[in-house]
């Protein structure tokens, strides 16, 4: 496994929120690079990402030098970096908790893989979709957690039960070892520290929408 | 529809990171009225969203004064209030645009009309698609979007169609009239000025959280 010794060493400690922008960055370089693009200025970075050029020289400075003033940045210098800084150059395995309609979607969903993202371990509680076979995998019962967590290696955890069993399943997965969580349950649940939780909650995003449409509707 | 005259007036212009946070706080004040708590400090309020109270209280500065010094918030009032400010106290029609596997799932998704979210609309490009009924929608042509958007008062988008395509049904949707757009195209579209978009891009929120993961792992 890689250490941070293998990557550009953080200058300073890195605000989260940078950390949020940086996979966008990934994204856009890899397009650029599939067109063909060797160097790219940071207005021109900035353009595509919808920030300023400022931000993003801010954003990279954290991680030190990447261009060479005046010259812009070297695309595929760039990407291999981010990547590696942020941990994308290689395989994650992801445990999924919650096998109904939501869960079945996400295990088939074509998106993850080719990310470097596998599904490797699929749990219900429910003893009507446990024992199923769903895409590759065999539905565990909840109670295997923990050792299957360890024996296949598994660093992430995807929540996809209704909200009422979010707070128990996210204890397991971080009473298993896993430090980084990806919660479909509409609710928030409390996170000790050291844990990652993102929230793909779509009510949640629209509710923060509507404030902006007030006036304007 | 209502105006900002009949909400508390922000005091000034308020950041966008405190609308991200409010719908977490009506989400936990509907908590604590349904558990019949009348009060709640801004000590436990923290505890509850895992923000600092000093956090709380700055957030809910922008809008007035909720609480009383010492005496903590009345829940009923903050919860009316704060679903006032963001508009969560009438209901807004959605349409959605690509009636794929995920479309069909987000038609299906029992979690929307109970928040005040009504997909009153949904499109699709294909043929094979158009015609269809899911749910008790008929799948109309994009064609149709801005009479639609127009006629049926749609004020939100949902973008469920693959990433290539997503830039040019958010300016159709823009086009439209349309002002707030969730996205779960696995890419970042551009946005006009006075367009807010939410990305819901698992691939993206995984990305995020494995730069937190190597040292630890």
């Amino acid at each position: 496994m890689s250490n941070r010794s293998s990557r550009a060493k953080p200058v300073a400690s890195v605000p989260e929120v940078v950390i949020l922008r940086l996979p966008q960055y990934v994204r856009v370089l890899n397009q650029l690079q599939q067109k063909g693009t060797e160097v790219v200025s940071s207005q021109q970075l900035g353009n595509l990402l919808q920030v300023t050029p400022a931000q993003i020289r801010k954003d990279l400075s954290y991680f030190g030098r990447f261009g060479k003033q005046g010259r812009g940045y070297s695309v595929s210098h760039l990407l291999t970096e981010l990547k590696q800084i942020l941990g994308l150059d290689r395989r994650w395995n992801v445990a999924l908790v919650g096998v109904g309609r939501l869960g079945r979607a996400i295990i088939s969903y074509p998106g993850f893989a080719p990310e470097g993202f596998d599904i490797v371990a699929a749990f219900d509680s429910s003893p009507k979709i446990v024992g199923q076979v769903v895409g590759n995998l065999f539905i565990q019962p909840v109670e295997e957690m923990a050792e299957t967590v360890r024996n296949k290696k598994v660093s992430i955890g995807i929540i996809a039960v209704p909200a009422a069993h979010a707070q128990e399943v996210m204890d397991m997965m971080v009473q298993a070892g896993i430090r980084a969580i990806l919660n479909y349950a509409p609710t928030t649940p409390q996170t000790p520290p050291g844990v990652k939780v993102r929230n793909l909650d779509p009510v949640h995003a629209l509710q923060s929408m509507t404030y902006y449409l007030i006036d304007g509707a």
